[in-house]
């Protein structure tokens, strides 16, 4: 059965029939939109555009993964701003031979992941297209918190982290190579799990700038610098020793040696190892920020460098050379 | 000088510096998130997709006219909920060859439909895609009033439009029969300009339940009737004696018997008609609600019906024979 034996409406009611409906949600589904409850009287709202073969794989996820990496993504966004996640509202472009079976999985794990993050998914829109395309709006409440936004970093400041690093970029790497092990990250690249709490609580804490980790530590503590005015510093040294990672290199060391010369993948060798997927790695969707030295910061919470003077990005005290991570023209 | 040539973040760049920061944006683009001012405390939020080829054509319509036609879309879904237009996100899926110079039309438009509507264009996402697709989330403030859904219909309501039905659809045949008069059905297919305010004036003037036509008359107000558990009676001789649509009819006769009848479109002749095209065409964006009977309406709105009890949708005393309007996997 096809999204197009289904038709528009059907398609409409299938879906919805897999949603649950939000607290927060006074008009839902089947209405020109919804009408979410937002009591701050100020509405934080981010959106992502994700197509089939740039940014997930049918072959490589199930429907319920992608589904659930997508909404994680937007809000994750959220979290970055020191928002609640309210709801999502889900645009869906897809050929009418796609399976609804599959079309349903999709919509189930956004509504899982929304779930980890107490939101709902309110509303969107489903057209007809000749590839895959989703379009995520997230929408938060930020209960009487200021936004944390990404420019208000200063020196002295120390810059952290909460959630893994690199695990995304070392489980794609894996899948690269047709590797399914380590399991936990193959895992972490098909359905990342953000600590939406963490951002919450940085915001609560006082945290001076935040981000989220899309586009690699190194890339995404650029943006931070350059919206504050400011140099991020980060020391290698204060990364975590990783052994999923270490174990990822040696499986792809193994496989590369295995293949031969002319099995070398491009990128492969130093340019893959931890530090680099730790630096430059995106999809991990955790949380960069900048807090007050002194700071107390919990679990959640790993100091990974230091806010200075100047601007840019240092790591191991110099610029940092190499690819900072992704464009999504140019990659 | 194409989008791949600048990359993700000047292209994002290159459209910021196009869109006018709007009093109610916190936050706008450059942050993980935008922050918006809904000081009523609940946001109405809707979103549409487009896909070129099947949404609009390149070939038919300039950059700035696809603009303003996606904002208008989703810019009149607030107004059908009685709902102030605050900000729009829009997500932008495009190949890397496509021109800079379309891409900076294309927001302009964007940013001059929403202009009209009191909103601006606050944030989004840019990808690489193979088809140019775009996802605009639209977000509107209610200011206090009730939001007016397409449930409250009731027996005894007159039903109105606000706005020109029909225009778009001639406008679609004539550009599909490659021709260019009447001019202002062309205008009216590659840049609707709904009456965003009468969607205000019915909500404060007590309307009972309110829709945007983007399907069609028929369909749309067979939208209403289903959730408000009613019937729709709409009576044709009601609907304006429209000049423009009956000089569109004669030139495509015109072209028709010109072309003799191996020339013969699919779908013309009586299907195709001013009654056809008021009744199913879509697009236009106009607004139709339900009043309770005596309600003294502004000039932007003309009852061309009655709501009674029952179900469904008639027409001249009769349920509706023919195909109601458009479904994105059918059609």
């Amino acid at each position: 059965m096809t999204i197009a034996d289904l038709g528009e409406f059907g398609l409409i009611a299938a879906i919805a029939s897999r949603l649950p409906r939000g607290d927060r949600t006074l008009v839902g589904i089947g209405d020109d939109a919804a009408v979410l409850a937002t009591p701050d009287g100020r509405v934080v709202a981010t959106m992502d555009v994700l197509v089939e073969g740039r940014h997930f794989r049918r072959d490589w996820s199930s429907a319920t993964d992608i589904g659930g990496k997508a909404a994680a993504q937007s809000l994750a966004d959220l979290a970055a701003m020191g928002a609640a996640p309210v709801a999502l509202l889900v645009g869906f472009a897809a050929p009418g031979h796609l399976p609804i079976a599959w079309t349903e999985e999709l919509f189930s794990g956004m509504a899982a992941e929304s779930a980890r993050a107490g939101a709902t998914v309110a509303g969107g829109d489903v057209v007809s297209a000749g590839e895959i395309t989703l379009a995520i709006t997230a929408l938060g409440d930020l209960a009487g918190r200021d936004p944390v936004t990404r420019a208000g970093a200063r020196p002295g400041d120390v810059l952290a982290v909460a959630g893994v690093l690199g695990h995304a970029a070392a489980g794609y790497a894996l899948l690269s190579a047709g590797l399914t092990e380590p399991a936990s990250l193959i895992a972490a690249h098909r359905s990342p799990r953000p600590r939406y709490e963490a951002g919450l609580a940085a915001a609560a804490l006082g945290a001076t700038s935040m981000t989220d980790l899309s586009d690699g530590l190194v890339q995404d503590a650029g943006h931070l610098a350059e919206a504050s005015g400011v140099l991020a510093d980060i020391d290698p040294a204060l990364l975590p020793q990783d052994p999923a990672l270490a174990a990822a290199e040696s499986a792809l060391a193994s496989a590369d040696s295995a293949a031969g010369p002319a099995g070398r993948r491009p990128g492969g060798g130093v340019a893959s190892g931890p530090l680099s997927w730790m630096l430059t790695g995106g999809e991990d969707h955790g949380l960069a920020a900048t807090f007050p030295a002194g700071t107390s910061l919990p679990a959640d919470w790993a100091v990974v460098g230091r806010i200075r003077e100047g601007r840019g990005v240092w790591v191991d005290g110099q610029s940092f050379q190499g690819s900072a991570g992704w464009d999504h023209f140019r990659s």
